[in-house]
């Protein structure tokens, strides 16, 4: 992978680590509670991805930067949280939806690399984007939020679709790539705004 | 695998996907959690199996028809939902309970043909035949209901000693596991029936 | 590996399925539901990390002893519950720490037998220490108490870092196992004695 992408995907697992650190001080955890859940929320949909595939050993155990991001995002966390103003309160959810089309794009790639289907790829790149989020919140014993609320894994789909579609054209890797995540991102961003969500499936009584 | 074991497995995924659909509707999720939850239902169980085997890339992911039948199981439930009169109450477990006999057999029959102790083999058939629904129960927040309630994960059991027995005997591949099937399919059958279960275990205060 | 340590796993197996066993007692499950839940706190850590190392077929599927451990254990605790006096509480807990000990030491031992960093063998150690009981716990819909309380991964951590110390210096396997085992015994000791705990992150509202 050329490095820019190395650059956002460790983005992306500073942002995830934080989401999860923040929903462990919501539980009152304690510190080792804190980095487990900083640690799956970022490193478990990919994690996943690689048991199924059958690359192991797993992408963070092959390159303990990840593990160190994750550490010092708990660190930061930690110490910013009593220390600092807030922030306004759109800067997560928009850095959020970056690692979301971040994870997406890599997810779908790996598994287009191993010579998967379209398919496939397109749920590898889901499972990376939400993977995380949901055993987040199963630990903290939520129905997982992306499962009932605003477009966001449909943002990861469109993603994954969209790269994959791209990539079937002339469009070369780069520009496909860019495609793909601006595609994600921005559905992800529109639903932020003016909370989009789609029906949810009601069972006749 | 022959033909018709394909087909049954296909039979089986259909059916775990409807059952994951509708507990998704009952808690009022979005498409997107529908699919999620049929999807973990019907390759869930395999997925953990393959996973724990080392046979990855896992099954699903080489043959995309899995996805693809939980993709029109979904969206016939969603539709059929609101059009169709109720099917009589008994089809839905008679269905399952199949689908659960196949599924054993089948991850009994992987772990065997990797040359895997009888022991290991019907574990795997019982992870493969419950693990999706225990996965389905963690999402939507239920202590899974298979460790608490009528004779479930006994039928499967059974099915997977059988099979083991049946081989070590004369019999063909064929014959033992239409026993097998037979027995779990039976005894399941017959705990819908006669509201069979095991006494639960009960601490002394 | 040499045959005592073995038989220390094999020790720590049965002690974590009694936990399981128990935590299925209190939620009045079905003797499947028992061998479950003692099955996963026993190997569930154990299996993860196998999965996440790539070392398939899991451990517990090539030596089906630790399957008879649990199967063993689950039918004495289902009945001494009934006939024996109950134990002095501080027995489980000396068990359990034990156990703790062992399994982290087990756990960075086979990730650095891979060559992994140091780093990625800690988490390895404690994955394969605490993550049985966070499947455990779960399953059993609370949030797992390993990350809210008394300092118990705290001790899996320090256990899996001065492993890696001692081995970095001169000293030999044995006891550079040894020093490590004692230290995270000794700090979940003393946290059982003294009820020790970190103190929790809590978010500045």
């Amino acid at each position: 992978m050329s490095e820019w992408i190395y650059f956002f995907d460790l983005w992306g697992t500073a942002v995830f680590a934080l989401t999860g650190a923040l929903a462990a001080g919501h539980h009152r955890m304690d510190p080792f509670g804190v980095l487990v859940l900083a640690g799956v929320t970022a490193v478990g949909g990919g994690s996943i991805r690689d048991a199924l595939l059958g690359t192991t050993p797993v992408f963070w155990l092959q390159d303990p930067t990840y593990i160190l991001i994750v550490l010092a995002t708990v660190i930061a966390t930690i110490i910013f949280n009593r220390t600092s103003p807030n922030a306004p309160w759109y800067v997560l959810p928009i850095a959020d939806a970056l690692g979301l089309a971040l994870f997406t794009i890599i997810g779908t790639e790996k598994a287009l690399s191993l010579g998967l289907s379209s398919i496939s790829a397109v749920i590898m790149g889901v499972l990376t984007g939400v993977g995380g989020g949901i055993i987040r919140d199963v630990l903290c014993r939520q129905v997982p939020m992306v499962l009932r609320t605003e477009i966001y894994a449909t943002a990861s789909i469109v993603g994954g679709i969209a790269y994959c579609i791209c990539l079937s054209t002339a469009l070369d890797h780069f520009t496909s790539m860019c495609i793909a995540m601006l595609s994600a991102f921005g559905i992800r961003l529109a639903a932020i705004k003016w909370h989009l969500s789609l029906p949810a499936f009601d069972l006749k009584r």
